[in-house]
């Protein structure tokens, strides 16, 4: 096919500023977690992802909910993060008077409402009060729930993220939201853009084939693209091997694809995947791109982390990674050596007051 | 046995302001409304309520919707009233255009979540903003839907009355947007607060025993007891007959019996019954009482209309209802004539302005 893009030359490289993963998951942060960490921030920086926001759950429940949680993650992280980084802390039923000693040490409140019945999020009034309010309090959460948590957010004047939106109903209620001022935002996961129900039977995390088409009919409502916690459970779903770093390297090949067809802007994907992120973390703006080779097969990259994916053939390679004053990642190769994950770490010392544990 | 009350005198006697429905169902507001509307305002008016707000909702769905469903409500209804009523006007998928047009002949937009899928609840974001901001939204409303109407009154600024609540996850959230000043007042109806599920299987439109227990030890946060839809839904279940006048005649009786076993003040009654309604809905302040004796049996009464009850052996007699400045009832029957209606509605005008269709 011949467009714009294409006609200008047969292999287009576009640049973009370093995208920020607003949520990544990691499958395991405790005796085991140094090398899954250390896989994550590789797979994610080798895709173009130059910051990593840690959820706080791991595949065996919320890992991050405390001081001495935290100090225990940043021990196993520390010194294997090949990207910027910042941790969440969990709410959980107990934890609110707690959360006054972590969120300097944090860069969002994290609540993820399927681990409770929705007749226990308005006791989550606590932690509303307890969070700073300059810092977001980032939930997935859907109908019931959300509309629990929106309310919290309006009363407790929060600024509040949604991430992971995969139904119309929601995202009508936090359009709406946005309209009256209330201080939110959200994010859909790339895969909830590219793979529905009617892909994957039986797979509820994912939205319908309908309400994916309602979510590209709304994207001007969508804050931000996240990885998530979706290729995990898309794995896990179909008995794929889980794996630290899944669902990375599909991103960029994914959203070009979308950008080739016009359904997206290559201003879409800097909003929603660098200007928003930086914006709802209050990360200070780094100086980093990537360059994307618009029409090269990803199979041609040396990549440095082999994870299972749903996407076959993919087009879009990422072939520099530019980040802290140096090109870290050529044709998916690392061209530095561990210790650049600590300076990058650092590096977001200047969004996070307070912060000592992490660094 | 023996008590404070009983021990002053063998028939005891208790003065109130006249009694306010903040709820009050009327069976049909079509052809045949007339009768039925009659009816409602003489049981209420005989069992101590001077001013009845009725629900725009019959046993056929909703009956007040626009301008041409209430000035049709009006003309069924004129010079039937016993009673002081006000209308309030319905919600529904399509009328919030129309709301500007009837909410100065109206004392209330009433939303009865039930009838909507929850999903459909942020939809009525045009009917918050349509409606009058110092008139209530009465909501009959539960968990999800609930959770979005109090988000909605949150966003929009607006009076909400939540009525009927019947379990203590709703109450809570209630009570926690009271305590950040959202505008939201609730009502609990006297048969929730008597019957529950264990008295009657499969009646989920009562509380469970576990709920009703957490209404009573929660009674600082109940705004007002209504009479509501209760008995009918109760006589509904049963298969008892449905007739217009449900309920009303057991208030009294059924409250005082816990004003006696110290579960509930007369000070708890005035506020409930007559403060908080007539606040809420915005009405004037009416010389009105009624007086109750306390052990006489209601069955010893001339009651105006016969409907089916669940109480037995009721005690707590209204034995005279005083109200635009005369007596209208006496031992239970009318000693005034029916012209009385037309100057009772008349009584609450300083309370709505504008107002024309209903007088
Ligand atoms: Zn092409
Ligand atoms: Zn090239
Ligand atoms: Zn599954
Ligand atoms: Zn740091
Ligand atoms: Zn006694
Ligand atoms: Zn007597
Ligand atoms: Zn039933
Ligand atoms: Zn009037």
């Amino acid at each position: 096919d011949v467009d714009a893009i294409d006609a200008q030359t047969s292999h287009t490289t576009v640049q973009l500023p370093g995208l920020v993963s607003i949520g990544t998951f990691v499958p395991t942060l405790d005796e085991s977690g140094a090398a899954a960490f250390e896989q994550t921030t590789k797979a994610s920086l080798a895709s173009g992802f130059v910051f990593n926001s840690i959820i706080p759950y791991t595949a065996e429940g919320a890992a991050v909910v405390d001081a001495r949680t935290l100090t225990r993650a940043n021990e196993f992280i520390q010194g294997n993060a090949y990207s910027d980084y910042s941790l969440f802390v969990a709410a959980n039923e107990t934890n609110s008077t707690q959360l006054q000693q972590v969120s300097a040490l944090t860069s969002a409140l994290y609540i993820n409402a399927e681990e409770f019945d929705a007749s226990v999020i308005p006791s989550f009034a606590s932690h509303f009060g307890a969070w700073p309010s300059n810092k977001p309090i980032i939930v997935d959460a859907k109908s019931t729930s959300l509309a629990s948590l929106l309310l919290l957010a309006s009363l407790f004047n929060s600024k509040i993220h949604v991430t992971n939106v995969t139904n119309i109903d929601d995202l009508a209620l936090i359009s709406m939201s946005k309209k009256k001022n209330l201080n939110v935002t959200c994010d859909v996961t790339i895969y909830s853009l590219f793979f529905s129900q009617s892909d994957y039977p039986g797979a509820s995390f994912l939205p319908t084939k309908e309400a994916q088409k309602a979510l590209w009919d709304n994207l001007e409502s969508i804050d931000c693209f996240s990885v998530g916690t979706t290729p995990y459970k898309l794995a896990k779903h179909l008995g794929e091997p889980i794996s630290a770093g899944l669902g990375f390297a599909d991103s960029i090949p994914l959203l070009m694809g979308a950008v080739h067809e016009s359904k997206l802007t290559i201003a879409d994907l800097i909003a929603k995947l660098n200007a928003n992120p930086i914006s709802i973390l209050g990360l200070s703006q780094s100086e980093s791109y990537i360059d994307v080779n618009l029409d090269r097969k990803t199979s041609t990259l040396k990549s440095p982390v082999k994870v299972w994916s749903p996407v076959k053939d993919a087009v879009g390679s990422v072939e520099r990674v530019y980040m802290n004053e140096q090109t870290v990642s050529l044709e998916g190769e690392f061209v530095v050596t561990e210790a650049l994950g600590k300076e990058s770490i650092a590096q977001h010392a200047s969004s996070i007051s307070n912060e000592s544990a992490v660094d």
